[in-house]
């Protein structure tokens, strides 16, 4: 299917195939910019507009009339507004983010004022490479009583978010040698190009009921064990038993990627993989789901073995993480405010949650619900047979931003059967709370709708 | 000359040629983790360790006695503090760090409040690759005015300081097809590894009384043209317009690090080389000198071709940099506060420079001191055949650490005869304001010792 789309007064052709419809506005974008068809200087819209006009694309996808989105940007300099383009009364039930009106703005500023008072003026010129050692040291005793991981403040390296800690650890992988990352076959988007942009395969591998199969000949196995981003599943303990005998006689290194782990809401938390085999395992934990991604705080727990080669990686990438993030991070950890602002965000993400399934059962119950007993997100299972493109597009007729399963899908060398029947991934945490009734009842409607 | 330093009780054997005491001490802590004789679990010194150790075991190299620092290491997992390695009432006249002294630990904490208590709770959220829009915005302004950069908000990234703009850039470079940056044959050693990591050859290039020579083949082309590290020398107007006709010959890429641009005492300010040809000049400026470089802060102001590609690059790297810094950055550009910092700092650092050549110049009047029209440093010229590496012992010696210009020397392929003389590289800015005349008199002390 071809569409057309405006930016800058130029139009862009689309090819739209299936849900690529992101990729086919960049790749149009792109080569606007090389051909000189968009001047050089057009600034790009960013991830998040695209996102939306993606969107409102899709919407538009079944009324075979040419879309012109002619978002308005006046100047060839100007940068077209996510708004522009985003559908009157907008919502968003898409995966990734959490509610950021629950960060801890009052704990944040007193943590930061008394931090900057108290820290020594030599806290503030270069600072370690792997990180403040007081906030190592939170971080340590945080982890160990939180996620049960083997942590010790000399392992620790504070990173800007997963996204740079996954590119420091594909760069020592390479720079050993390493060729092959194995992911999970259904993951997020770009830690398949991370990966990729540091010269390594992601090679995905079959998620199950028990989580990922382990065995795929690999250098690395990027997992997400307590809660398989996006299906939901718990890594089952035999499996986690594979994994580590599969570091063990292989000599491969599993990285637990542990985006939501404190966000658990039935049953007894699980543990970290790491704690099973530290010398195997990297464990990496972030702030982006407990405080906001817009801080980008994320930690490693290294094995001896890579501590220098990621250090050294840490230190031409950056230099080291903001300073005063950090001093802030390490006096709420140690204060309490951390703890107490998890323990805040996990009843708050449980109700909204507990709202979710009885919606959907109440109103739509074709519907499976599942992956709900941890983390900000569920996976919606439709009836066999679903368009699951058409619910999205129908969504983004009502307002509702919705994403389907296929996004996060990374295909497989071998091209095995979709496992994974038409789904939803709904992330419940995006809209501010006095919006989420409302989403929540588009979302219904539209599930309804579909019968 | 061979030394054995003791780490965590393991001594490690050192051959220390010239001046590569520091170099030594690296390749021995790495050698000795290799073979197992360091337990791989060993947390090795900082750099800042290292450097201290560098000058300790420079300062008694001529003794001829078993160097053994031992450290206070009691198990392989602590760090060695470097006040360890510090000799008594140690004074710090280095260069590359300002006065952190005088960072505004007011001013930031009430604009970070401000900024937090005004900011959407959208802003917490994954934010612009590029950097807010608002410090964007404020940014363009401030180095409108006072840098002459030609700067459009839309053309600037903010990054994680300038080791990962250089990063970037680099990648991007090198994804271009690029192989060689030109460097200054004096310079940042850091600057040269971050280029070599991303697989680019650092080609040093002389630099006269002019500054950098002009015309070496090369893909791009690293300057400091307001202020040469650590030489100190301006960059003349013809061979700025070399600069740029170079670039506009060759189709090679300027970089423009206005590392403290800001910091001009004598004459008019000299803008920003970028200003002359925007589309072939990469402007990049910092926080670190006017702030601290704690914060990590820097900005990239990129000609439109490039716009795309570091954007992609920052996007992979970390996803944009840490958003309460920047929306901090951006309150105390926009209310003044950040140029009234400059002008605080610029008061205080021309009073130190003067302090510094007054005494130089009372004490010492054989010294030659260069390069005090801007910066936070000087150059200190010696009496031909005076052997800098001895006069740094002897300045360890008296609790003093100096840098010798050869620390900064990038040795040219063709191994050209050495223009710049026996010479020390002076910071004046780290040493603490109650520390500065002690530390100026050590400096005196050594210097007339030598005649």
């Amino acid at each position: 299917m071809a569409r057309t789309w405006a930016i800058a007064g130029v139009d862009l052709h689309l090819e739209l195939t299936g849900t690529r419809v992101r990729a086919a506005l960049e790749s149009a974008l792109r080569e606007a910019v090389r051909t000189g068809r968009l001047a050089a200087g057009t600034r790009l819209p960013s991830s998040r507009t695209l996102a939306v006009a993606e969107g409102w694309l899709t919407a538009r996808s079944g009324s075979g009339t040419r879309v012109a989105a002619r978002p308005a940007v006046p100047t060839p300099s100007a940068v077209p507004s996510p708004l522009a383009l985003r559908p009157a009364h907008g919502h968003d039930l898409r995966a990734g983010s959490p509610d950021v009106s629950m960060f801890p703005r009052t704990a944040w500023t007193a943590a930061a004022r008394r931090a900057l008072q108290t820290a020594p003026p030599q806290a503030l010129a270069y600072g370690h490479t792997c990180g403040l050692p007081e906030l190592r040291t939170a971080l340590a005793g945080y982890l160990a009583r939180a996620r049960g991981v083997h942590a010790d403040p000399e392992r620790i390296v504070v990173c800007a978010g997963f996204a740079q800690a996954l590119g420091l650890l594909s760069r020592v992988l390479r720079s050993r040698g390493a060729t092959t990352v194995a992911v999970e076959a259904y993951g997020h988007p770009q830690h398949a190009e991370i990966i990729a942009a540091e010269g390594l395969r992601a090679r995905p591998v079959p998620v199950d009921a028990h989580g990922a199969v382990i065995g795929t000949p690999a250098d690395a196995l990027l997992l997400t064990p307590a809660h398989q981003f996006p299906l939901g599943v718990t890594l089952a303990a035999h499996r986690r038993t594979e994994a580590v005998r599969w570091a063990h006689e292989t000599g491969g290194l599993v990285i637990e990627d542990d985006y939501d782990g404190e966000f658990r809401y039935d049953r007894q938390p699980v543990g970290a993989l790491q704690a099973l085999a530290p010398e195997h395992v990297v464990y990496a934990g972030t702030a982006s789901k407990s405080l906001a991604p817009g801080l980008r705080l994320a930690w490693l727990v290294l094995p001896a073995h890579l501590l220098e080669e990621v250090t050294e990686a840490k230190r031409l990438a950056d230099g080291h993480t903001s300073t005063l993030d950090q001093l802030t991070l390490a006096e709420l950890v140690t204060r309490g405010d951390y703890d107490r602002q998890i323990r805040r965000c996990r009843l708050a993400y449980r109700r909204r949650r507990d709202r979710l399934t009885a919606a959907l059962h109440r109103e739509v119950p074709h519907v499976r619900v599942a992956g709900v007993s941890a983390g900000l997100h569920a996976l919606l299972t439709l009836p066999r047979g679903t368009d699951e493109q058409d619910l999205v597009t129908r969504a983004a007729r009502r307002g509702l931003a919705l994403e389907a399963l296929t996004t996060y899908r990374r295909p497989s060398e071998a091209d095995t059967p979709e496992p994974y029947g038409p789904a939803l991934v709904v992330g419940y945490a995006t809209p501010p709370p006095h919006a989420y009734t409302a989403a929540l009842a588009r979302l219904c409607a539209t599930l309804a709708d579909r019968r």
